[in-house]
């Protein structure tokens, strides 16, 4: 492929479980609003969308948070629901008020009409803002990609946007169980050739956000999320370009699925603030690593107080491989950035102590 | 106190742990808006708050579901924010958007500010319509009075209304403990003396509505909010009128932290959907009752649907003592009543089948 050669690989090597000298950290949306370098970028590029699908601007937002933040990993500047977008259910967003859709999907018919994007005819300015980023990374920590995962991305085509009550995909998953597995099939499908492109791109690591799988039951759960996501996960290219592909799972509000999920065959789960680390440890073993878990609200704490709430996760851990330390959700708009810089150099150091 | 003597006590019996003849069930907000003769009351009554606040009306709705279903129990029509409404901070309803506080409360010497409402005094309309409604139930089936808990309130009273991320109660949790341990000991003081009026006036058992103890971590849980409420627990009139009053905690999202919940001297624990009844049971085993956990989506299914998702909640906790069917949380406002009718026909059929 041509890209520089990876000089700072914690991140891989973590998300392997391999031995690190520290433990890394990345932070999701951690090139965003809670920056102003961010907002200015956002301000020249319009509308949030026509940020994502400007190569550019896209690039330089990501690159971003690496030049204030010791981070260990960038990632793609994009939104989860680039896929609904390029099936045509036409993607905006109220300001303040999250996604929509134009056309939300609410028959069967409207779910048989959907058909697979193809990622390099009308996702290609995904995959070209990889590839760019790449090369402006130079080397310097990997890139990660990224997608919604099969139930969440429908939860917003079918709502129509963001949902407290969920009636119209539960409604549909209870009414008529069929017409929702045909279009989390065809997500499925969509999702695992969507990852491919990116990591052919030259995404390094990959990640299934799934946002809203935490709203289901433990039956529904497995049977309307997890068991797309195990597909996917079935379906990637773990290898390329001589380097393996790790692959991590995130469902929010899933600490008590950690087992079955780390059956899917993912090398990583996500995890929110709600389970103490060393209790997820003991539940899944040594099958997978974990990335997280500090809440995001701590951010707003003061910096003694941050050191320390990110040294009670890392000596939780403890000194075993596999920990890649991120908040449980993204970083809110209103944090100090400063503050994530205390958090990001208490990580390293904690991390560095631990292994003495 | 002259009221009516109980004839249908299979909900006093189940929250106790004692055999009933089948399954009690009752719904939250079994009295609303999905009933068009709550919806009548409600245009006549004005606001949703001045319909609280008439003694009349609330009597009125309370009554309402009784008569279209073979319901189990009665819960005061009321607000879990009436407190915070007595403690002077403005209560009011922006529709479709939920609840709001004029003066929400920022700072320590908000805080400083606060007094503990005496229930006789400004929660006095609560008192009358719990003992309107005993007198107008006529013992046909027992009354509950409720409460919010005091970090379910906290989060309200400092963000000043519905929140996503929590950032103003978390940045104080975080940044200054102290001030946040003061309000809810104000909380937890005035939630006792509350549920102890309540009791009083003839409410026949009382539950606690931790609707948010979900987003926090498992040690801010413990200290922020189920110590509260233990504390709470503890405070209660547990005998009234030659009768036990059993206590019900629900933490939604709190499916995690059951074991520790069924340690705060509480008779009954509610359930939401992402655990399932069988599990819960393993893990709290014969110290308390387990009240759910149907998925409120699920009347949104087929009536065969509705009974055969009914059921499975019924043979998964088995043929024991201390089950209380409802749903998970709240019933939506768009299902259609005759589902509920069904759910509730279904309940009593295979709780009696489950007993053979």
């Amino acid at each position: 492929m041509g890209f520089p050669i990876l000089k700072n690989d914690r991140l891989i090597r973590a998300l392997l479980r391999q031995p690190t000298d520290t433990t890394p950290v990345w932070i999701m949306r951690q090139a965003g609003r809670y920056l102003p370098e961010y907002r200015e970028v956002r301000k020249q590029a319009g509308s949030f969308l026509d940020l994502c699908k400007n190569r550019e601007l896209a690039c330089e937002v990501t690159l971003q948070p690496l030049r204030r933040f010791a981070l260990d990993g960038a990632i793609l500047f994009s939104d989860i629901l680039t896929i609904p977008d390029a099936m045509g259910l036409g993607l905006y967003f109220v300001e303040g008020e999250g996604p929509r859709f134009e056309r939300p999907l609410r028959s069967e018919a409207d779910i048989r009409r959907l058909g697979v994007p193809d990622p390099s005819d009308s996702l290609r300015y995904v995959t070209d803002a990889i590839s760019l980023i790449r090369r402006e990374l130079d080397g310097k920590v990997p890139l990660i990609g990224f997608s919604g995962s099969p139930w969440t991305l429908s939860t917003y085509m079918v709502e129509g946007g963001s949902s407290k009550e969920y009636r119209h995909i539960k409604g549909m998953m209870y009414r008529n169980p069929a017409a929702l597995h045909q279009l989390l099939q065809k997500l499925a499908q969509s999702v695992t050739a969507y990852l491919n492109a990116q990591i052919e791109a030259g995404a390094q690591a990959v990640m299934i956000f799934d946002t809203w799988g935490g709203v289901l039951t433990p039956q529904t759960y497995r049977s309307f999320s997890l068991d797309y996501m195990s597909r996917i996960v079935a379906g990637l290219k773990r290898e390329h370009d001589g380097q393996t592909i790790p692959v991590t799972l995130f469902t929010k509000g899933g600490a008590q699925w950690l087992e079955a999920m780390a059956d899917s065959g993912c090398n990583a789960l996500g995890l929110d603030w709600t389970i103490d680390i060393d209790e997820a440890r003991g539940r899944v073993g040594d099958r997978v690593a974990l990335q997280g878990n500090l809440d995001p609200c701590v951010l707003y704490a003061d910096p003694d107080a941050i050191r320390t709430m990110a040294q009670d996760i890392i000596t939780r851990f403890g000194n075993h491989p596999g920990h890649i330390f991120n908040l449980g959700h993204g970083i809110h708009q209103t944090v100090d950035p400063d503050h994530l810089g205390v958090l990001v150099d208490a990580v390293h150091e904690a991390g560095y102590e631990i292994r003495q």
